[in-house]
């Protein structure tokens, strides 16, 4: 594939990452396809479809009293045609907790642009089998 | 998409839970595409990343006590050219323990067949938010 579909799909990524840590919702709302058929399942939550519901997801954290940071590793992606998905490690920085939620982010080309269709992140056990 | 591409996923989606179920090796090979880029997150997991990490997984996964059976609900399929993703989730029933698993199944046509290329299942907290 070429590289600038490559970098189009990690700036993408990128920019979920800066609209969660900034817990910006319009951001966050350019990033995602808005659709009844996309996906989000938080780290322990059910997973949620369509954009209301996750648009309600992320309007509810950032209204939450954690403010959280990231250290992103181990970001990969993978494109076949009009899709794309990266999987990622999420190590969370946050006040009192320090944690890493292992991710997949799956995004849809639609009309030239890389838009988020799944997120899905749980929680990495301390005794985690390597 | 035609019915016979989504019935095709689900057929494919359906033997990876047989597989599993049944803890059959040979089966769950069939079922991934042997690749470097495939991926898998087993609950509370670190991402295993290739053929050779996911298939040690399953043999050791398959080697353990626990016997897992599923009953599956809210599959929903999405395809985008070559590439489907289902989401479903898991409820194991099993001999000391009652759970539900969120989790997404990424699949590839490869010379025409559905081949895994990613599993990614995280538990739900029993008091998960709606």
């Amino acid at each position: 594939m070429p590289d600038t579909t490559v970098e189009a799909v990690l700036a993408a990524n990128r920019a979920f990452y800066e609209a969660f840590e900034g817990r910006d919702l319009d951001a966050m709302s350019d990033v995602w396809h808005h659709a009844d058929d996309i996906v989000c399942t938080h780290p322990g939550w059910k997973t949620l479809h369509g954009w209301g519901a996750v648009a309600g997801s992320w309007f509810a954290l950032f209204g939450g009293p954690q403010q959280l940071q990231f250290i992103l590793t181990d970001e990969r992606v993978h494109v076949a045609g009009e899709v794309a998905w990266v999987t990622v490690d999420e190590n969370l920085i946050a006040e009192d907790v320090g944690a890493t939620v292992a991710a997949v982010n799956i995004y849809r080309r639609v009309d030239g642009r890389w838009r988020m269709v799944l997120h899905h992140g749980s929680p990495v056990a301390p005794t985690a089998h390597e």
